[in-house]
């Protein structure tokens, strides 16, 4: 039996909706994973996850491997426990941290040499090592040591970058063996489709428990991000749940539902809650305009999180003025409400066969013009990465 | 009938156990008011507050009326409302905060004038303003705008000084007529016996509904602060409500429920937290010590609040050392709790007759050596006060 199983229960076009069985807990699909980068979703509780709709989160194996440290997590009886979350848990591989947080990496065939952005400490990940991290963590979903490139990049450094992801997976493949979790396979081949084409069919050669999709959302135009989607969905088994990894705008989820993704991560909602963006039916507005100052409406009349129940826009506007940490976790709770919310109505309109009208409907009022892309210059953490 | 009324249910040597009758709701006394420093305790939710159990909150005057403005809490609907507390709130007179916080005051017998620490606005509070302020707010018990000495003073200083805090109380009970909620007098007067004892008389003689002593817990020894507490607490009528302002330690609440006091504010327990000390029945601890990293027992293994409940210290110290937001909501919740659970212990204790054990056993267990008196370089909070 696969360690992870989806069914899928009804397709509309391209779009899926299903359910993912893992060892933690059945996981209704298309589905959103708030990011919870050291072991605790920005902000908020389990409860308030739980609240806010999730049903599995992700959380980032280099940032656990660096602090508090694998072991330490094993000790005190594995990652559910630690941070008392008992759904499913899927965490990265920790390539795309190395690549876009640590210093000085040192990249050969064994594996990639780095400095700890934590402590500047010289730290060492093999997709050996990567696998044993995340059995310690005890996850449901491991993914393999991939490289990340940055966009854009030749055919040649492509196809190199791609030729070593794929060796590594190999390796990643016998390190998990028959541990506990599901081991994904990354699509890597940046822009070139021919080299996808490829990624996909020596990674579905392994038959793994699903799939991811990396290396988007690193900069590329939001045409060559839907069509790479679009490419790999396509080719990709039925029977096996797609991933797209760290994607995207509400807009962006959409598209990528309607090609066929059945889940996402990204750190958008929590990011930019704490930066006092909210998103609502109506697009995104910044709590910290001075025209909400005396406005005593909620954030969105629709939605039925606790900020949007109790509070108003002026108050959450003086919270976010006077910098009260409590703001960070409204706004972060009512993004995460709207995202595992749109996700829910997208699962619905693919169950009752009328996806491609929700679809026009919800781009044609929402649209991503507001979404802010909010960096690492993020007020209220010092972390670079959320 | 008077806008706020206590009833004493017993007395236990000079410990009182009692009920306050307020506009919001019934408060039992002895009674810990969280401080909702600018209209939120800070990190917590109304939801937080009363699992941690709180049945009266505490907000500045001072702060509110500098951001966002008591004309805009009141076309929001009111301090309640606005911050959706629908249980009693009390605010102080602002006094404290302009002798703390502001920079250029200048003092005369109309009122204080200063600039703001929040955007070094040049502001002006009399009697009559601060009363109007807090007319604005809605709340249930106001304070009359005071001049704060610091310590030590000379019996001239102190006595120019109570004379004038004295004429602005009548300003302050002309002012506030028959408005809503009841306005305390507070009782000056140093560190000088004799003017703490003219103090009494002459506010007392203006039968306010209840009666605050302030000018405590301003850098005088343990033993003054104790021994003024008890002067006054000895001289105000039983049948009114006495209010230490701004104490204390848990040591200095047992010590003074001991002398008669029924309600204490203090932003100990939740500033503390922020900074990484947590309240146990057997001392504070300081959770981001490495002796917690591999530590799987709750804080206090006693407490029922959420972070006990779900969490190792393990957890907590890698949240604090990360600086991840969950923690500050989290050792804020379980402060809270700590002090809130004191409280509700002393009631229990006075109701059953056997105060003087419980106040002996727990100043025998307990001692405060290990609670640090953290300032203003609060970590993670831009507010210079909590």
């Amino acid at each position: 039996m696969r360690a992870v199983e989806l069914t899928v229960v009804k397709t509309d076009g391209a779009a899926r909706a299903g359910r993912l069985r893992t060892p933690h807990g059945e996981v209704e699909t298309p589905a959103f994973m708030p990011v919870a980068t050291q072991g605790t979703v920005k902000s908020l509780s389990p409860d308030d996850l739980r609240a806010a709709g999730a049903q599995i989160i992700l959380a980032n194996t280099y940032h656990l491997f660096l602090r508090p440290g694998h072991d330490v997590v094993r000790e005190l009886g594995g990652l559910h426990r630690f941070m008392a979350w008992n759904g499913p848990i899927l965490t990265d591989s920790g390539g795309f941290q190395v690549w876009s947080l640590a210093k000085l990496r040192k990249i050969g065939e064994d594996g990639v040499e780095f400095r700890s952005h934590v402590d500047g400490s010289l730290r060492f990940l093999s997709p050996e090592i990567c696998v044993a991290i995340q059995h310690a963590l005890g996850v449901d979903i491991l993914h393999p040591l991939d490289e990340c490139l940055a966009y854009p990049a030749t055919v040649e450094a492509t196809e190199r970058s791609l030729a070593l992801t794929l060796r590594w997976l190999r390796r990643s493949v016998a390190a998990h063996g028959r541990g506990a979790g599901a081991l994904f396979g990354i699509i890597q081949g940046g822009a070139i489709p021919e080299l996808r084409r490829r990624a996909v069919e020596e990674v579905c050669a392994l038959d793994l428990d699903g799939h991811a999709i990396g290396g988007l959302a690193v900069g590329e135009p939001k045409d060559v991000m839907y069509a790479t989607t679009e490419l790999c969905a396509g080719l990709l088994p039925a029977d096996r749940p797609r991933y797209l990894m760290g994607v995207g705008k509400p807009a962006d989820l959409v598209e990528c539902v309607a090609r066929g993704v059945d889940m996402f991560d990204c750190v958008l909602p929590t990011r930019n809650a704490r930066n006092g963006q909210a998103f609502t039916r109506d697009g995104a507005i910044t709590i910290r305009n001075a025209r909400f100052a005396r406005d005593p409406s909620p954030l969105d009349p629709e939605c039925r999180c606790e900020a949007c129940r109790l509070f108003s826009r002026a108050y959450l506007r003086h919270l976010f003025a006077a910098r009260e940490l409590l703001v960070y976790r409204l706004l972060s709770l009512h993004n995460l409400t709207f995202y595992l919310g749109l996700l829910a109505d997208m699962r619905a309109a693919i169950l009752e066969g009328r996806f491609e009208a929700f679809r026009a409907r919800f781009l044609g009022r929402y649209g991503d013009s507001g979404v802010e892309s909010l960096g690492s210059s993020d007020l209220s953490s010092t972390d670079p990465e959320d």
